[in-house]
């Protein structure tokens, strides 16, 4: 990015220490590593300085500053990332709201939590589980990520099919524009139609509109009743009837539906502690799926019972009903084989969205044209085809001699006929910019712009980043 | 309004006719009743013509036209709003998307509905049923009113506990801009984090901002279960224990909680075939419950069971359970006194939100600040306070000399200090324009022009409503 001079920089700088005191302002050796990149690997930049802001008002004093002298800002949480969305250049002035973090409130009656931006969303959730609640968001970086980050990615994660993405959680947030205008909304209602909502604008658009500095959260019932089951079916179609049956069954109970192709379900089974499959025979197809229930109403029972009437019906092949909370986790371990990913390939991911009905004939077909096109490559799929995202790897290491940017344009191309996505959680940061387009139409993009140039129009926001 | 004049609008309506040809445009007697004022009661004005577009592209021209000229266009649905949104003035044109109606698909897998904006919600409804689904939103004017004002409006009505607004639906959304731009972002997916959510700033922008002509709606498992019962309440705290006591159990197969006070409850009892009391004695507040289970998974005992408890418990002082659809319709009659509100009394209606701790303190303050005010007034006050939602009602009969306007000033200024929102569902329109500061910032009003400058440069989509 082309950003400020460095005599700007510093006049800037000497005017935010004013501002934010000595220890608001980090520059050089005190900036710590993980401000200068994420978990998407990207080499490690120094930003031309750290603000470390400590109420709303810090943020949008520091913004007016660096907004009236052109000079970027790039909005930090907990740098777990995985599109590259919070990275800073050497000319940028990095933003973080580690040091504003806490939960401002907790309200009973309205089950809502008022929380600070910087607060980990580990915090947030013990938090809400002490007061006999549960977050509706998770995800395995938890206790690194902050809430900020959460809302400004919409970030996914482990309970979307229950309870939606980050997004669906928030009812009231408070966002600084870069003039420094606190734009803040912190109402608990869940009706509120009092003209345009402008929460959703800075949920999900990755700092590049304005700074997240608080929000309301809603609070859900817990769940701490969990059943798993592994159930070995034919094909794709069998899958989605099952999730539907599951689905009128449950409803929202059903807190995974997980499923594993086979070539990904062979490279699980490999790395347990057992090392093979704990079927007899090899199937076409696994469904990984967790019945969460509200902690006062155990439905274990007509859960097991509905998939023993799917086995009777043929419906399922087979089916591996976990009886304890260590055979619960015996059958987790075969999905979550994707954390040795890094350390056992050279992992080129996709992270996509497709119509649930279209996602195993996208795998067939993404698997055939890879095949041709590489025959020596090795490729690997599971989805949370309730949320209609699918994750496709492919090893580096299987195909040594292809440039992975040649990888990702091959297979983010094959999403187009389904109109699929090419973020479905991870967003677009720097590192799916250039693929933008495949899934925004030139109409929309230029209203994003539109919008960008309404809300920050000296483009200091995270600029680059998304648009 | 000050439009454009009438020469100018002569030779728009001209062009339309060659783009819509003659029954797509309508003027002088041509145009109905039906599309000159809404169900707030506004006097009726006849635009200077009716638009009747078949499809998104005719949508798109006639926009086009319209803004090269700046002339205003109002978008209307089924009329059966209650803020005055959708009225046009004598120097405007009105659009309606009556004769672009209807559901293009039904996608099994996806759980999903496409449809078009001029559908009524009736409509949608059959054909969700008939595919073995439920759509999310349902409200009493369902049989008139359309997909297309649903969204624009971001509807509440009766699912909102349970199935959330009608933005909460929406997985996909087209809309033509003021410029004929189309957004087309008919996507399926529930994961799909691909830069802004442009969908977000229509819904519930009543028309100001694009013209919603399709959308992508969730559907829902079926919920045909349904168990009823009336409790009574010490006091408003008993009613939110009540609540999240139920909601701790049942989840969202809580489908009603409707806290009536004791003037809406005697004044709709007396409206009831027996005009009397189904309890014994008169209690300090009553609460209409109602549990949609899943059809598949009726939980009618335990909730029944759930109610028992907190009788033994003291949580309620008393509870009728419905044993038949004929009970639970006598008990809902007391609620649905609403209906004769209109020809009973001179009904200043209020749609607010708070949070629900407040809501009980809110209606003791606003009932005793009323009767210092104006001693013989009569009010009424019910909510759904599940979602945060109280409705108001002050008989203008029982102050004949006080101006409506001064009720409606008396009222919404009592929201401020618990951060409560002057509209809850019903939206802003040209009925609560005046009153939206209350409600919003002064920096949040100034970003929601900036927004409507950057998508309608020159203001011609439905001016003067909202902001």
């Amino acid at each position: 990015m082309s950003g400020a001079s460095s005599v700007v920089l510093e006049r800037v700088i000497s005017a935010l220490r004013e501002v934010l005191g000595d220890d608001g302002v980090r520059t050089g050796d005190a900036i710590p590593a993980h401000a200068m990149t994420d978990w998407t690997g990207y080499t490690p930049t120094r930003p031309a300085a750290l603000l470390l802001p400590r109420s709303t008002d810090e943020v949008a004093r520091a913004l007016a500053l660096c907004n009236e002298a052109g000079v970027h800002v790039v909005p930090q949480g907990g740098m777990t990332g995985l599109a590259g969305g919070a990275i800073a250049a050497a000319d940028e002035i990095a933003l973080s709201l580690a040091r504003f973090a806490g939960i401002d409130e907790i309200d009973m009656a309205s089950a809502t939590m008022t929380v600070r931006a910087g607060t980990t969303l580990q915090v947030a959730q013990e938090a809400a589980s002490a007061a006999g609640f549960e977050l509706g968001l998770d995800l395995g970086a938890r206790g690194s990520c902050q809430i900020g980050g959460n809302l400004a990615t919409n970030a996914g994660g482990n309970r979307v099919i229950q309870s939606g993405t980050a997004r669906d959680q928030v009812l009231g947030l408070e966002a600084v524009l870069a003039s420094g205008a606190v734009l803040s909304s912190m109402t608990k209602m869940t009706k509120n139609n009092t003209g345009y909502d402008l929460k959703q604008l800075f949920i999900g658009s990755e700092g590049t509109l304005g700074i997240i500095t608080r929000a309301v959260l809603r609070l859900h019932p817990p769940r701490g009743i969990r059943h798993t089951a592994l159930v070995a079916l034919d094909d794709y179609d069998a899958a989605v009837k099952l999730l539907r049956t599951l689905s009128a069954r449950f409803g929202n109970d059903i807190g995974a539906f997980e499923i594993m192709w086979p070539d990904f379900f062979g490279f699980g089974v490999a790395l347990t502690a057992q090392a093979r499959s704990p079927f007899a025979q090899a199937h076409p197809l696994y469904a990984l799926i967790e019945h969460a229930g509200l902690d006062t109403n155990d439905q274990g029972e007509a859960f097991f019972a509905a998939l023993a009437h799917a086995l009777d019906t043929g419906l399922v092949r087979d089916a591996i009903l976990a009886q304890s909370v260590a055979d619960a986790r015996a059958l987790w371990a075969v999905r979550e084989c994707t954390a040795e990913f890094p350390s056992r390939m050279d992992p080129v991911n996709f992270d996509v969205s497709l119509p649930i009905g279209s996602i195993g004939e996208f795998v067939d077909k993404c698997r055939a044209a890879l095949d041709a096109r590489w025959p020596s490559n090795r490729s690997y799929y599971f989805g949370h085809i309730g949320d209609s995202n699918l994750h496709v790897t492919v090893d580096g290491r299987s195909v040594p001699d292809v440039a992975h940017e040649d990888i990702y344009a091959f297979v983010y191309d094959m999403l187009q006929p389904y109109g699929g996505s090419v973020s479905a959680e991870h967003g677009i940061g720097l590192l799916k910019r250039a693929y933008l387009p495949l899934s925004r139409s030139p109409d929309e993009l230029a209203a994003m712009r539109a919008i960008k140039a309404a809300l920050d129009p000296k483009g200091v926001l995270n600029p680059g980043k998304v648009i």
